[in-house]
């Protein structure tokens, strides 16, 4: 048994008791926007290639929640369907539709951001095997790309601009302990083109793949190493 | 004991042989430019203030480095005194200037950028408890931001540009293991005006309190959040 196998199933019999005796799978949720996606990236991808890189992304979420043993399931504003995975529909604003999921989820949950695309299954591990109530990774910027919830009945979420600090008060509101898992893995989010950087430099899913096959490199630059699009956008 | 404290001696007990019987600490090299450094801040701060800024930077990255039982000394480019701390001055470039000491040190060694402000304890030690004979962990942009080498005498570093992968090519070359540490506590380095995010965002020592002095605060706008600074920059 590898390390990294043995170090989970450490985390799995001691760490949450749930897992313990039942060997449940931890409920994922991943929001999803599968029209006219990461709009910040206009500026160096069309609007098909925007929607493929955004499901691409998915895709390595997907793959990494399910190999750090999570069962996920897509929320979504319209219907659409993506390899057979759960797709729970709801047109509501992402704080009012998540919320109405924890009302109903005595239990543990992950919410993880669909564009964490470097996201592994042992930082998710860390996650899951947190002592505290809740374990979060903050985004680039003060969002939040990734909660898990011990008790997710007793929490409600607040997404959008700071959302980091707003977690955090609210687990304190809610009498919740709380930790900061520190993964840059997870905190590294693709909204800009800044980030195809991170995406060519450490993804090794099927998003930086498609970046790679649409023609962008590293450049060194002055400073920090940028991308360049070697093929022109296509139409 | 504390599930830190636990973990830390049991990283320490089992995992790094030359601590485990001689409690030795592990030499800590911090490279640092103590004359008109973060010139990419030069935009929001004046040369007297990105000099205090680095300072105080450098101070969080030694309290970091010393709580993870390491012993810090700084590497700069001409003669300064700071807190006591043993200061190595060599007037040649970075590289030239490590890899001489990596020639002449056949343990261990971390070697640490100045500017990762956020570095905490427990993310380096978990960097010098890794089992490989190397553990990295990337800067923003491709890199280096820690470097911990088991037998520093095995290795020569090459900083600038894209450090990261050259490191990484350069543990196969030498034939040595290496493992990516997946912290974005140490990821984060301060270069630029968005990286003061970060710093007011997760900063707890003496440099996100410097600049919170300095009238930095953080402003939602659209898409990530942004820093403005409230006063004038001091003359």
């Amino acid at each position: 048994m590898s390390g990294l196998h043995f170090r989970y199933w450490m985390g799995v019999l001691f760490t949450r008791p749930n897992n313990r005796f039942t060997g449940m799978s931890v409920p994922t949720l991943i929001p999803f926007k599968p029209r006219n996606p990461k709009t910040r990236l206009s500026c160096v991808l069309e609007l098909p290639e925007r929607e493929k890189l955004a499901q691409m992304m998915l895709c390595d979420v997907v793959v990494a929640a399910r190999e750090a043993g999570c069962e996920p399931f897509i929320l979504g504003t319209e219907p659409f369907s993506f390899n057979g995975i759960r797709v729970v529909v709801d047109p509501a604003g992402l704080n009012e539709s998540i919320n109405a999921i924890l009302e109903q989820t005595p239990g543990p949950l992950l919410i993880i951001m669909a564009d964490v695309a470097l996201a592994s299954a042992p930082a998710i591990r860390r996650m899951l095997t947190t002592s505290a109530d809740i374990a979060i990774v903050p985004g680039t910027g003060g969002g939040t790309n990734a909660l898990y919830l011990s008790r997710a009945d007793r929490f409600r979420v607040s997404y959008y601009g700071m959302s980091f600090e707003k977690h955090v008060r609210a687990a304190a509101e809610f009498g919740l302990s709380f930790e900061v898992v520190d993964s840059f893995l997870i905190h590294t989010d693709i909204d800009e083109k800044e980030d195809l950087v991170e995406l060519l430099i450490h993804g090794e899913g099927m998003s930086s793949h498609y970046i790679r096959e649409l023609g962008f490199t590293l450049s060194a630059q002055k400073g920090r190493v940028g991308v360049v699009r070697e093929k022109a956008a296509s139409k």
